[in-house]
């Protein structure tokens, strides 16, 4: 077994800590019914990925293909280690995809992983996996677990809730007939070797299996549309004027109608804004009413920069401005076209996606507000599709 | 039962013909030894459309969800009618959709079919069909085919060579004991009331059935991926210079290296690019290295709109200019980019989107492959993405 570059993460050592954490995680929609009573078992996961992903077309086995510029496995893994009672993931992968997958780990910070090696069938690989979860070995840090999951590496959508019955279901069942009627020969391999209690995952619409190609093309939308729900608009001036960056955001909350749009605040101390962050909020528009530079947007990007946001997911950043251009002479705005430009390509390497745009800005009312509803259109369609084809483009409403 | 509002296409009297136009068909990798035998049968199709697609979780039934705009149910209905051998295409819809779905037919210009009115069942859509096609009745067009073809309204990447494979087993083998065992209650269905040879189409990794709401956007992404395989490069001046419009081509050729990327030509008489569209390309980069007007783009829009080619997908159009900020006064520029936001706005009404794209012209030649290659990027982004949101762009790379 070999121990994941990644520093493990904190781990629970006490059961009674995995049910609190459970009953106040936000991600349990079952609530405090589906929770482990009393004392909380021991859990951790085995993920068989030794694959090679034949069906789907494609050189790369489908556990490594890119979603959003990230692998497949990374979503899986991001779906069960913010389970904070999963203690311990075991992952199985071939030997020549050991150096990959813990590049995987390390780039994207995954905790509480370990790898093993996979075997020439997916039964081969849970056996490992389950081996070094029984062993105890003395060079290991992952203790005899009371329950494993056994959860595919091509399953991301998998949900807490879900996981949380099945570990209940375990611990109140054992290993019971009822188990291995239902179970398949996993189940029974690990009842044979692992002498630990085991319980397959049965499927579920959300649960489903990247297996072809257009699998892939799902789980993308899927994940796109996630995280473009939730939008938040930073202004350069205070909070209670009637300006025409309040009429944008109500075109947007009226366009985006199923998207929640929020204000932020970027004067110090910040405290809105670190608070939208923290709630991982991966769309900003940052809009510019008083002045015509990129320091309000710097100081937002520098923000989200220092918070790792973008680590797992593009954070799309559009620099919104009004343009009158009568009043301003055209020469200036080139110039901030190569700014944006030049930012975009530096933040880009950080997994931030920057756009501008500039809003027409005539005297006549109706024309305007056509402008701002193409501006809320042109703010969709950058945080939907989220390509970094178009980043440090300056595009005009 | 209703006749649909578009005028009836021309149907196949002979069933000669039909041979003959299966074997010519380029939608069948098969080749001859799929074809049926001698004297083709008369083929009918029946598409039950009834249901409420309620696994979608989505208001609309699922075969009239958008995808590019398009309802679901129109690409299957341009599947079936591509294949010229298919003489009647019997859609069954409810009585609250029947109108929906003759605006359907009728925006799209779909050929051959007829709508009846569905059941309460999916079984009693499909019984409707085949009493429609049954009975002969003296108000109606359709004559009685020899096989009838049941397929989902909702699976529509069925591709000729599986529906001909079909119609010639169900030619060979009626509907024997073997077409019962693994035929389902439908095909019960139509040899008790149809008195006619039915056979299900199987399942198969190509004809999926889209049923979740993920379904839609495999769907989505693989259309879009469909056509974006072929490129159309006009140039405004000659084949054999060695100028920057063809640098821009050889790197777009090299990026894209499994897409179709050719040169259409606009000189009167225009055979090329007449060509390229009759072959269905949906891509056109409008190169112009000679001029700074629309000129070029102006006369390829006409022939695009003349041809009805984005009657059933959107075209995307780039005009694309070189820029040497020195030589050219920058207001000059600025005119431009307005006259591309009005073209855009009048084509898209034809469902062409057009951008425009300046590429930065310097002196350093390295700077300009730099520029050529974030082109081929934008270019490339603007036709994977096909998103209406940026038509009227003035995008700089």
């Amino acid at each position: 077994m070999e121990p994941a570059p990644a520093a493990p993460g904190p781990r629970l050592a006490d059961s009674r800590g995995a049910e609190r954490a459970a009953a106040s995680s936000s991600l349990n929609p079952a609530g405090a019914e589906a929770q482990p009573r009393r004392r909380a078992p021991a859990v951790a996961a085995v993920l068989p990925a030794g694959g090679s992903g034949e069906r789907m077309g494609v050189p790369t086995p489908k556990q490594f293909c890119p979603i959003l510029e990230r692998p497949l496995i990374s979503y899986t893994l991001q779906a069960l280690e913010r389970v904070c009672w999963i203690k311990d993931i075991v992952v199985a992968v071939t030997g020549e995809n050991m150096d990959r997958m813990k590049g995987i780990i390390q780039k994207y910070q995954h905790q509480r992983i370990s790898l093993v090696e996979a075997g020439v069938t997916r039964h081969r690989s849970i056996f490992n996996g389950l081996k070094a979860l029984a062993e105890d070995q003395p060079d290991s840090n992952l203790s005899k677990p009371e329950v494993v999951i056994i959860h595919d590496a091509v399953r991301p959508f998998v949900e807490e809730d879900v996981l949380l019955k099945v570990v209940t279901a375990a611990k109140e069942h054992g290993c019971s007939d009822y188990d291995l009627e239902f179970g398949t020969e996993c189940l029974q391999l690990a009842l044979k070797y692992g002498h630990i209690n085991a319980k397959l995952v049965e499927g579920s619409p959300d649960l489903w299996k990247v297996t072809y190609k257009r699998d892939l093309y799902a789980a993308e939308s899927i994940i796109k549309e996630r995280i473009s729900q939730y939008i938040c608009i930073v202004m350069d001036t205070k909070e209670d004027e009637n300006h025409v960056g309040h009429h944008l955001e109500e075109i947007l909350k009226n366009e985006l109608n199923h998207v929640k749009v929020t204000s932020g605040a970027l004067c110090p101390p910040c405290r809105d804004l670190e608070q939208i962050i923290l709630e991982q909020c991966y769309n900003y528009v940052c809009v510019n009413v008083m002045s015509f530079d990129f320091e309000e947007t710097r100081r937002l990007l520098n923000m989200v920069k220092e918070s790792n946001l973008s680590v797992l997911y593009p954070v799309v950043v559009i620099s919104v401005y009004f343009l009158d251009y009568k009043s301003v002479p055209f020469d200036q705005k080139m110039e901030n076209l190569m700014q944006i430009r030049e930012y975009a390509k530096e933040v880009e390497k950080r997994n931030i996606l920057l756009c501008g745009l500039l809003i027409y800005y005539p005297q006549d009312e109706q024309k305007l507000q056509a402008s701002l509803r193409q501006g809320a259109t042109i703010i969709a369609t950058l945080i939907k599709e989220r390509n970094s084809g178009l980043v440090g483009q300056l595009l005009v409403a």
